[in-house]
């Protein structure tokens, strides 16, 4: 029995052109569901997860045991709310997770695809996505939110369906990949390709995996997910279970260890193929240079009702990037809000205990959701 | 020949005790030198080179063909004026153009030492090339001043040997490694260690060499060195000799490429195994805790004047650290400046053309020296 057999998929039967030229078809979307639809169809929010997320957003994710990402903020009587909205989550196009991805079996070879797999875009994985819409009958949906790169579908998302949400909140994104950014990517990339057991993307073949470049990416981005103020913070110099220097190559250092640690448990759930796929749909990412380097294009035929979020210690995905999002809005008179919440914990904060950013969450979307209905009665 | 059977070296007779307890002697000490040392033997400057620097601070290398690495700053009439000053520099312990460190032969084994050499620290390298001292008889240097981890030398040059400089300029650095740099570094020992050329460090013996683990490792190095807003600047999203994205994994990017190249060219000067003891050396380096916490304390027996200088965008070693060393110094009514220059350029604004730098460099310098003089007249 394969891990995925008991995860629900949705088989896409329609074509789905990409964006690289290609068309796909019967492809799978594992995609996981939170709380009820109501019989009105209107409480439904779709989230989006980040570069290494799935469709496990809360609660136990059965395939890895551990906690779902968003732990913190998706749940009964969380910030969103299971109790009162019906949450769907998918794993991307690309992913490892159950989605079509490049460890999917290619059907002319028998073979998983390995880089074969065509490559992707954020609007590729929206348009995937969508079709979950049309399964769940759903018209119009409530939210669609996300973090990081999930950040960078709920723009999509918007900019492709201008009427298929009520609100947005994308959080902890830009609109377009910088070129730290795409630099940090294409390093966590090289880390893979060096890896002697990566064998040119078909490692699957050989029931090998390059396990330790893949960590070495996991490192190098875990990293820039944290400030460096609550790395200081959490680790300084502490040393790791020793009461001194060893004048050696070891983990002298805590955060050493640490990072050793993110990689190695990392390797166990993450595809390094899949990473690659991801990365590259990350830094192709430019909604500006789609609508010819105007964002506001993107949402002027849109009444969907925004709300940003940003974090102070955020060096990824910098406010300034996010408040770049909110002036493209502001500037075609679109429904906005803003907030930069403060935080030492860097671009995790939106996956971590922040209560001011789940408050903030929280308020958006109940109040958002109230003013509907009585805009109904 | 050997590529370095050209270059100056000092072979140092006497013991010296190193921090990890080992002792080592006949050893060399490769350097070179700039301008002329006076009668008076007191125009000297030393100069300590940064991580991946050398002996070769200005003029052609001999050895890479390439300009040294602070060729905007010493030169005949430069900031460091070789017309007024006799400078030197070696390279440092655990280098590789010419002094000892892990490429050299060990004559028991009559192999490379690999990674059978010591683990080393900042303060073993400050006190190898303390013997210069002796041997060009200067009893007195004008300056010891250094970037990166030539700043870093600088401190513990001076806390070492009180008066042995008349100034101290300790540039872009910090007194203890920060969390962060520590993880960066581990994360570029990491990339190394993976590549399954790395042979354990015994790669020499093999005539093979972790090239693919340490361009990685430079990868991630060199963008840590430029700000965020110095890459986007120059970069951006700019593509690579092409019209628009090729849907690979090829270097669609500038960034991407830029990077590529600056991990490939620099594996043809440095070697991994040196990559990994200097880094351990800088993790290692923790002046607060040698002085039971108390940075003050490392230069309470100094009559040195400091001139201590920092970049805005730096985010490697941040103003805030430099600030540290300052205040330490201010606790004790040392003689200390400060100067905190606006440059977009990053950490590596110290070896860039930095006007505002240059100049307060040189006029550090000769302000100091016209003054020595004046009270000596």
């Amino acid at each position: 029995m394969n891990k995925f057999d008991n995860i629900k998929k949705l088989i896409v039967k329609d074509q789905l052109k990409l964006d690289c030229g290609k068309t796909i078809s019967d492809f799978p979307i594992a995609y996981e569901t939170y709380g009820k639809l109501n019989p009105k169809r209107d409480n439904a929010i779709l989230v989006f997860h980040a570069l290494t997320g799935d469709q496990f957003a809360t609660g136990l994710n059965p395939v890895t045991k551990k906690d779902g990402w968003w732990n913190y903020a998706l749940g009964k009587g969380k910030a969103i709310d299971t109790d009162k909205y019906f949450v769907i989550c998918a794993n991307v196009l690309g992913g490892c997770m159950g989605s079509f991805g490049p460890s999917s079996i290619n059907s002319e070879t028998r073979k998983p695809y390995g880089n074969d797999f065509p490559v992707i875009t954020i609007n590729d994985m929206v348009n995937a996505q969508y079709f979950l819409l049309k399964y769940f009958e759903i018209e119009k949906l409530f939210c669609v939110t996300g973090g990081s790169m999930g950040g960078m579908q709920v723009l999509q998302f918007v900019a492709n369906y201008p009427n298929a949400s009520q609100t947005a909140i994308p959080i902890a994104c830009t609109s377009n990949h910088s070129a730290q950014n795409i630099g940090l990517n294409e390093l966590g990339r090289q880390a893979i390709m060096a890896d002697v057991n990566w064998k040119n993307g078909k490692y699957e073949e050989t029931n090998s995996s390059p396990n330790k470049g893949l960590s070495v990416a996991r490192m190098a981005a875990h990293i820039t997910y944290l400030s460096k103020k609550a790395l200081q913070e959490k680790f300084g110099r502490k040393l790791q279970e020793r009461d001194d220097l060893k004048f050696s190559f070891d983990a002298d250092f805590q955060i050493e260890s640490y990072l050793r640690h993110q990689g190695s448990v990392f390797v166990d759930r993450f595809d390094a193929n899949s990473y690659l796929y991801i990365t590259r749909a990350m830094d192709y990412f430019d909604l500006n240079k789609k609508f010819d380097g105007n964002l506001s294009k993107a949402f002027e035929t849109s009444k969907t009702k925004f709300f940003i979020i940003s974090f102070t210690s955020d060096w990824l995905y910098p406010s300034s990037e996010n408040k770049e999002i909110v002036i493209a809005l502001n500037s075609i008179g679109a429904d906005v809000g803003y907030v930069e919440i403060e935080s030492d914990k860097g671009h995790d904060s939106f996956l971590l205990n922040v209560p001011d950013f789940l408050q903030a969450l929280g308020n958006f979307l109940n109040k958002s959701y109230e003013r509907l209905n009585e805009k109904r009665i």
